[in-house]
């Protein structure tokens, strides 16, 4: 099996992408990811037995289609991300933090995002943790403010139920006793969730005697 | 035509997209996005003519599908996307400015992600300047470094001719002559690419009387 990414250049209209899967299907690829970038170009990552050629050769013999290109793959460029969400100004300390730190894991060999979004607001925090857990690629998420709870608590519940590691500044409400890990100053906040994601470090939660820092 | 976000929770296997989506297609619905974010789960992002209940209704008759969800969309929750790629020091500087400007956008009302990941050598950040094309929601690259040249330099204007504006750092390397936009300033650099990109600010790149900051 060979992994790689094909963007294809094709003709707006409805069913494209049935189009497109099914020619990946019929050629027993597995697809690992997808984007539409824009109404003419789609981007899938694809785990295929054969070789990338035969794909790509047989996606050029749709009619919709204009021009098939092999790429690298997301998860080798951007790799691992980890989400920092919540209050500007400590998103910034935590965001920091964390690109210091996954900035000395990527220089070994290691492919670590950092996203932000400031945010405010209990109803668009608690969207924003559940929708973390849609987005592909993600490890890990920092809840970063002075105050959170209620419905965001249930959504950082959510989202560890589905596997996501999730880390909370020691702030007011109740989202930090949901979280994996609590920390109080948002630089190492960062900069522990990169240690804990990054497969270069030795650090990891289950090693830890404690869980609030 | 109604936006909405669905997602589907399904048996793994080949050819998943392709039935998934030709439901889709059948209720003349257009794909505005899809996510793979596990073998079992995919998220789309639909502009269909009817209600979400039909078209929710019709993929869960499908044989492989076990629960559909109804859901908000990331373009609602996430918004437009800035990428700041480059050595850890600079990234995290205007991130640090990026962030803040973004917290007063989208206080009120707008929905702007700052996106990171520090990397080094001229092939990784060219395959990551070229992969942001790739990226779903993406409106501008900030290149945060002391020295950016060569094929570096070939990603910039390909992406510029894609439709994203790139903002420099004025650094050393022919990078800083192919960008839109060059900011001494880290964090004045993440400000301005901030306002370049809100809805909410009245700056634009084409009211600039000069574009070297």
């Amino acid at each position: 099996m060979a992994q790689f990414g094909i963007e294809v250049s094709a003709k707006p209209g409805p069913g494209v992408l049935h189009q497109l899967s099914g020619v990946i299907a019929a050629h027993e690829g597995d697809i690992l990811s997808v984007e539409i970038v824009d109404p003419r170009r789609t981007y899938f990552e694809v785990d295929a037995p054969g070789d990338p050629p035969a794909l790509i050769g047989a996606l050029r013999e749709l009619a919709i289609v204009e021009d098939v290109l092999q790429v690298e793959t997301m998860q080798k460029i951007y790799g691992k991300r980890i989400i920092i969400m919540g209050g500007g100004a400590q998103v910034g300390q935590v965001a920091l933090g964390a690109i210091a730190e996954a900035d000395r894991h990527n220089i070994r060999g290691e492919h670590i995002s950092i996203d932000t979004i400031p945010l405010v607001g209990e109803k668009a925090l608690a969207d924003a943790v559940r929708a973390a857990a849609r987005l592909p690629r993600v490890s890990a998420l920092v809840l970063a403010g002075s105050l959170m709870g209620g419905e965001i608590e249930h959504a950082v519940l959510d989202v560890r139920a589905r596997g996501l590691m999730v880390v909370s500044l020691n702030m007011a409400g109740s989202v930090p006793d949901a979280a994996d890990l609590v920390v109080t100053d948002p630089v190492q906040a960062g900069v522990m969730t990169v240690m804990a994601v990054a497969d270069t470090a030795k650090f990891t939660l289950e090693r830890l005697k404690r869980r609030v820092f």
